[in-house]
C-alpha cells in the first residue's frame, strides 16, 4: 500500500504554495505537446512536409500516455477515504476533473477513420480541449473566477448596456443605410455584424456606412464604443486589484 | 377591491431586493420575444423562409398582450392614493414609464399597411423601443446613471477634449491630404470621418492618408487617440468603483 | 469711468464658481458659430448649395464682431492697475489670451483673395484656431492640465516605452518583410506606418505582413500594443481620480 | 589621478535626483542622432537624395565617438575600488551596461561590405540597439520594471487567459469557416492570425468570417477581446499607481 501512497503523492498537485511534483510536470509537458501537435496537424503545409504516420504515431503515443495516467490516478485516488473501494472509485470517475481527463482521451478514437470534413475538424477541436486539463494544476484560476464573481452585478450591467447599444446602433444604421447597401445593412441581423465590429473598435472595414447620415451616426456609435470598452475594463481592473489586496493581506 | 390590490402587487416590480413577481417575469419574457421577433423580421431570408402571416400573427399577439397589460396596470394603479380616481389615472398616463408602455404598442399600427420603404423600417425601429420597457424592472440602471452623473464634470471635459482633438486632426489632414485625395479629405466634414475612425481606433481602412506628411500626422493622431480612450475609461472605471463601494457600505 | 468698469465686469469671465456673464455667452456663441462656418465652408457641396457671398458675408460679420470685442477688451482692461495707461495696454496686448484673440481675427484677411490652394486651406485652418479662444472661459482645462502635469514623470516613461516599442517592431518587420513587400516594409520609416496602426490597434488594413514569420511577430506586436494602451490609460485615469478627490476635499 | 576622478564624475550618471552631467547629455544626443541616422538610412528615397558617402561618413563618426567614449569609461571606472586595476577593468567589461556599450559599436563593422540583403538589414537592426544604451541613464525604467515585477502573478494569469482565448477562438473559426475560406481558415495556425487581429481589436480586415455562424462567433470573440484588453490594462494601471504612491511616500 506504500506504493499507492507514494503514487498518490506524486500525482497530487498539492495545495497552497507546494511546488508541482516531477510527475505532474511531465504530465503538463505532455498536455502542452499534445495540444501543440493537434494545432500543427491542422495545417496542410505541415502535414505534407512531415513523413506519413508521424502525426498518427504521436497521437497514439499521447492517447496511451494519458490512458496510463488516467488509470494510475484512478488507482492512487483510493488512498483518500472518500474515494476508497469500488464505490469510491466510481464517485471519483464522475468528479469534474476526472471527466475532463477522460474527455481528453476519447476524441482521438474519432480520428482513426475519416477524411477532411466538418466532423474531422470537430474531432480535432475536441482534442484541443486537453489544454483545459491544465486547469487542474492552477489554483490561480480559481482566485480569478472568484474575484470576477464578486463583480458579477457590475459585469451584468455592462453586458446589458453593451447589448442595448449594439441593438440600437444596428437598428439605426439599418434604417439609414438599408437602401444604399442592402447586402450589408438590409436587415438588423446583418447590421449587427457592423455594430459589433465598430463598438468593439475592431473595424475590419468590410462593411461601413457610405451615406452622410449613416456616417454621422456611425461616428457617434464609434465614440460610444469607447464607453462600452471602458466599463468592463474598469470593473475587471477593480476586481483584479481586490484580488491582489486579498493575497497581500492574508 | 381585494382583486385590484392583488393585481397591483403582481404587477408592481417591488423595491430593493424583492424578487420579480411571476407576472412581471412573463411580461419581461414577452418584451424580449417581441424585440427578437422585430429584429428577425427585418431579415428577408427569414421572412421568406417562414409561412406568410407568421410575423403578422406574432405582432398581433404582442400588441394585444401589451394592450391588456397596459389596461391592467391602469386599473391596478388606482390602489395607490396619488393615482386614485379618474384624475389619478390621467396623472399616471402621463408618467414616464406609462408613456413608454404606450409607445411600445402604438408603432405596430403603422405596420398594418405599407411596403418595403424608409417609413416601414422606421416603424420597425420604433417597435424595437419596446426593449426600453425593460428599464422599468431594473433598479441597477438608476444606480449606474447616478454614478455617472456624479462624474459629469470629468466626462464633460473628456468629451470636449475629444471634440477638439477630432476637429484639429480633421483640419490638419484636410490641409495635408486634400490635393492627393479630394474625395476623402477634400473638406473638413469629410476628413472628420477619417478622424473618428482613427481616434476611436476603429480604423475601417476605407480612408487613410497616403502622403508622407499626412501619415506622420495620422500616426500622431492615432497615438493621441489612446489618450482619448483613456480619459473616459478612467472616469467610468472610477464611477463604477464608487458604485461598488457605496453598495457595500450601505 | 463707471462705464468702463461695467464693461470690464461684463467681459471678465470671473473666477471660481461665478457664472459666465451674458456678454461672454454671446462671445462664446459667436466663436462656435464662426468655427462651424469655417468647417462647413470647406465642403464643396455646401459651398455650391448656398447663395454666392453667404460665406464671405458671414466671415465679414465675424471679423467685425471679434474686432469690436478685441477693442472693447483693450479699453476695459485699463481698469486693472497693472494694465492701466498706454504701457499697460501694450503689456496686455502681448499677454497670452490677447494674442490668441488677435490671431483669431488676422487669418481672415488672407482669405480676401486667393483660389483653392494649399495656402487657402491653411488660412481656413488658422481661422479654426478661433475655437482655442474658448480656453479663455474654462477653468476646468487648467485643472486637467494641472492633474496631468503631476503625472508627467509616468507619462514620459510610457511615451518613451511606446516610442521604443514602435521602433523595435518597425525594425523587426523591416528585416522580415522587406523582400516580400518592398513598397510597404522596404525601410524602417515605411514600416513605422504599419507599427503605429498596429500598436494603437487602429489597424487600417492597408499594410500587413504576409510572410509566416512576419505574421507571428506582428501578432506579438499587436498583443504588446495592449500594454501600450494600458499604460497611459492607467496614468490618466489615476490623474483624473486625483482631480476629483481634490475638488471634493477643497 | 585627479583627472581620472574628474572624468569619472563627468561620465557617471549620478543617482537619485542628481541632474545629468554635460558629458552625458552629449552622449545621449549622439545616441539619438546615431539611431535616427540608422532609421533614415534604410529608406531608399533618402539614400538616393543625399550625396554618396554621407551615411558612411556619419557611421564612421559615430563609431569613433562611441569607441572613444568606451575607452574613456574604461579608464575612468578605475577610481571605483571594485573596478580598480586590470582585474577590475575586466570585471567592468563583462558588466551589463559595458557589454551593451560594446554591442553598440561592433555591428557597424558588419556594414563595411555587403549589398541590400537580409544580413545587411539585420546588421542595421543591430545598430539600432544603440538606443538601448539610453537605458543606462534612466533610473525610471528600473522603477517601472520593479512595479511590473510586483504584479507578475496577475500578468501571468492574464497572458494565460489571452493565450487560451486565442486558441479557442481560432479553433472554433477553423471548424466553422475552413470550408468557405480554406486559404484563411484552413488550419488553426492560419485562423490564429485572424484571432490575434480580432482579440487585440486591431482588425486589419484582410481576413474575416463570411458564414453566418462564423460571424456570430466572431462577434462573441470581439466582445471577449474587450476583456482581454481590460485585464492587463487594469493590472498595469494598478502597478503604475503603486509606483506613484511609493515615490510620494519615500
Amino acid at each position: 500500500m506504500a506504493g499507492l501512497e507514494r503514487l498518490h503523492a506524486a500525482l497530487s498537485n498539492g495545495h497552497g504554495d507546494t511546488r508541482l511534483s516531477w510527475t505532474n510536470r511531465i504530465v503538463i509537458g505532455l498536455i502542452i505537446a499534445a495540444s501543440l501537435t493537434a494545432v500543427l496537424e491542422t495545417e496542410p503545409v505541415i502535414r505534407e512536409a512531415v513523413p506519413t504516420g508521424l502525426f498518427i504515431g504521436l497521437e497514439a503515443f499521447f492517447v496511451i500516455a494519458f490512458s496510463v495516467e488516467y488509470l494510475l490516478r484512478l488507482a492512487a485516488v483510493g488512498v483518500e477515504p472518500r474515494y476508497a473501494g469500488i464505490t469510491g472509485r466510481l464517485r471519483y470517475m464522475v468528479s469534474f476533473w476526472a471527466i475532463v481527463d477522460l474527455l481528453a482521451i476519447l476524441p482521438s478514437l474519432l480520428l482513426l477513420g475519416g477524411q477532411e470534413s466538418f466532423l474531422l475538424r470537430l474531432a480535432r477541436l475536441l482534442r484541443l480541449l486537453r489544454i483545459a486539463r491544465l486547469g487542474r494544476f492552477t489554483a490561480a484560476l480559481n482566485d480569478l473566477v472568484e474575484a470576477l464573481r464578486g463583480r458579477r452585478y457590475e459585469l451584468l450591467i455592462s453586458v446589458a448596456a453593451a447589448g442595448f447599444l449594439l441593438l440600437v446602433s444596428a437598428s439605426v444604421l439599418y434604417v439609414l443605410e438599408a437602401e444604399a447597401q442592402p447586402e450589408s445593412f438590409g436587415s438588423i441581423p446583418r447590421a449587427l455584424w457592423w455594430s459589433v465590429a465598430t463598438l468593439t473598435t475592431v473595424g475590419y472595414g468590410d462593411v461601413y456606412p457610405i451615406t452622410p447620415l449613416g456616417r454621422i451616426f456611425a461616428g457617434i456609435t464609434a465614440i460610444a464604443g469607447i464607453g462600452l470598452i471602458a466599463m468592463p475594463a474598469g470593473i475587471i481592473a477593480a476586481a483584479l486589484s481586490d484580488l491582489v489586496q486579498r493575497r497581500r493581506d492574508g
